[in-house]
């Protein structure tokens, strides 16, 4: 029976860990796949379009922008980046699990756009330690740290409107594997079963 | 911090092997609570009050139905059976994860009174696999069986508008493995998050 794939979006304030959190998710499942985003910055030496990113020209970006084609986007440096609904289609299709990194807004716009779309918040054990770990970094600046502090503040706010799942990245390994349990449940959710639920109610059809 | 349980109901047709994956899934996991029902039939010999069945008068029981008490009843034999609220939510507000076991309209009901419940229906791997299993019970006539297989078939087709998983007994420890990936996911779910989200946006207020 053909499973369609679920449709992970990952987020979590800056300083929370993220990114180590996605890729111990990634050392433990086999069944995950990280979209290719799309750009239209130059590609730099060494860059395959389609592996590393889809390059696209500024009017193809605006054009799949208008369409709904892309799940989400921002822009950076005068550059666009985002994410092609097309390929994301294509993996869960195939059964795949497609994991999006990205941030708040992004994730509002992939909820409207795709409602079965899971959405998990990584939680900092609690916002002495998230400002421990920012100040940590030792990279920045009092007044950028401390705008930092702000976003992260007023995205935790957010996040219980727009998110299904929240986790504490207490430890890593712990945060990781909560995610590969939300994914193992959602891979049983009514959307990721129908194409099963179909057969078994066309089989239920026939012999009536 | 102080996580909420998850009420986790549980349905399947008739044949598909529900009570024997139940208990399956109550031995892998220590946190599940079985509902202890409410009934208006009488105590038999060796059934304590609160313990195998909550005792109730007719004219309770009735009132408790109209209050929202009864998150789901039924009657047999002239006797109502449901389950009563305040014990699921006592359980709940403890930490503990609360089964229930019930049908397709008592999942209606639950859901209309605490739409955070988890519901999950459990499948036959095929609709032919369901028929010899309800004949290999061989206890019923022709004519009862023909009866159960309509009942099934029907239910099959209400299933998908109301329940959120659903896992397919192929094997009777995976299907127990899938209930408790689901319990694990919806352990992080918003509604069992609440109160961690609560300390960690109200230890943001305090510092922002």
């Amino acid at each position: 029976m053909n499973k369609r794939g679920v449709l992970l979006v990952i987020s979590g304030p800056s300083g929370v860990g993220k990114g180590t959190v996605i890729s111990k998710l990634f050392d433990m499942d086999d069944n995950l796949y990280f979209s290719v985003s799309a750009t239209t910055r130059q590609p730099r030496p060494g860059e395959v379009n389609g592996v590393h990113y889809t390059f696209k020209t500024k009017e193809e970006f605006e054009k799949d922008i208008e369409t709904g084609e892309m799940l989400e986007y921002a822009q950076f440096s005068g550059n666009y980046y985002g994410t092609p609904r097309s390929a994301v289609e294509k993996k869960l299709s195939q059964g795949k699990d497609v994991v999006l990194d990205i941030e708040i807004q992004g994730a509002r716009n992939v909820k409207r756009l795709m409602p079965e779309a899971v959405l998990v918040y990584i939680l900092p054990p609690s916002i002495e330690e998230l400002k421990r770990r920012l100040i940590g970094r030792n990279t920045e600046t009092e007044e950028a740290l401390e705008k930092r502090f702000k976003t992260a503040y007023t995205e935790l706010h957010e996040a219980p409107e727009i998110y299904d799942y929240f986790i504490v990245n207490d430890m890593v390994e712990n945060a990781a594997i909560k995610i590969e349990d939300i994914l193992e449940g959602e891979r049983c959710s009514k959307s990721a079963m129908q194409e099963v639920l179909k057969q078994i109610l066309e089989e239920a059809e026939n012999l009536a």
